[in-house]
């Protein structure tokens, strides 16, 4: 029952915030490299989080940014110049929000709190949110996983969320561009809504999630159902 | 001290075997995507072994291929069909050696016991060892990560090697291409020999290998050093 769901919870990257914003300074900065080396970042990123963890060697995000945005460079042949990197890695504290993000959140914050759940660290998400003048949105508060220093999808990252909101985990509502990222929620015990702006194949890892959404303006009509 | 080497352990997939030799058999059935699926399938399998010991959903690498390559397919606009499935993942117990690795690893087994760490389940990995004649190199065992039920590069796996080989890590030479599985089993505490054949950057995870070489035949004298 949908109705039950009393809070909802957003991943940040790549489901509020188009991380691939940055393709446009990547271009200026290495021309006509910029989509390539939004790619490389972004995958090398994911993989150093999940990858990390796994090794017990936890660094925040800002950090594995920063080393995958090198590697990323390096595996491009393009010169890692720290001037570059730092104008790339601040316009994580500017990303841009995608289209119809900001409507779809206002209505949604009028009928339940809402939470942000991220990698990120404090610092940067806090930016963002700032930056993008979001932050009256959140009342159910903007986590970051660095409250257990691991990285999504282990269960105790969702498990913050859960404490945060004080609600049993059936009760939250759980939204996700990363199709991994929903997984890793619906294995905790959220209800997931996946939101599959590019039509990607549903991932293979025994959670699916309990509703797939083209944009998040369908959150709504989703939650009434 | 490399002359303190007393063992060495090496990975499988992508380091003694070249998964990528799948690509002629899936070029057959998908006439000009081969090497795009095989590459997809890979990074996927990958993907899964990881997620799938973040989100402590262990199933055996059997599946997380099968798994794997279903989602490449669909990713490719490529029909997922059964029979085709069940070809291409048998190839997995038919890899080819990189051209190097059977010399390299007889004269190296005459020095001391080699072992095999794979995140692998057995069956697969001895019907691959049996297929290219190779148990007899493997003295110190053909070890699957399937004991603890988790992926690399969790430090769990890579006790299995220390324990089975009844060493101190540190006098334990493991070898691996994959610098994300070097990087793991330098974090645990090996002598870790990184195969860089495709010169790609070295993983920024905070554990540098010890050596990187360009080829297996390059070990021998590594280890003489």
């Amino acid at each position: 029952m949908t109705r039950d769901i009393s809070a909802l919870v957003f991943d940040a990257y790549g489901t509020l915030f188009d991380v691939h914003s940055v393709t446009r300074r990547a271009d200026t900065l290495y021309p006509g490299r910029g989509a390539a080396l939004s790619a490389a970042w972004r995958t090398k990123q994911l993989e150093y989080s999940w990858l990390r963890t796994l090794m017990d060697r936890y660094e925040d995000f800002d950090r594995v940014t920063r080393a995958s945005l090198e590697w990323a460079l390096e595996s491009l042949g393009l010169p890692v110049e720290d001037a570059a990197c730092a104008t790339l890695i601040a316009e994580y504290r500017r990303l841009e929000p995608f289209p119809e993000v900001r409507d779809a959140l206002l209505r949604l914050a009028q009928t339940r709190p809402l939470a942000i759940l991220s990698n990120g660290h404090p610092q940067m998400l806090e930016a963002l949110v700032d930056h993008n003048a979001m932050r009256p949105l959140f009342r159910g508060g903007i986590l970051s996983v660095d409250a257990v220093k691991r990285f999504k999808p282990e269960p105790s990252v969702y498990r913050i969320a859960e404490e945060a909101l004080g609600m049993p985990r059936a009760c939250v509502g759980f939204v996700s561009s990363n199709g991994w990222d929903a997984a890793g929620a619906k294995s905790f015990g959220f209800r997931v809504y996946w939101l599959n702006r590019s039509g990607a194949p549903q991932e293979k890892l025994g959670a699916p999630p309990d509703a797939v959404l083209a944009t998040l303006a369908d959150l709504p009509a989703a939650l009434a159902r």
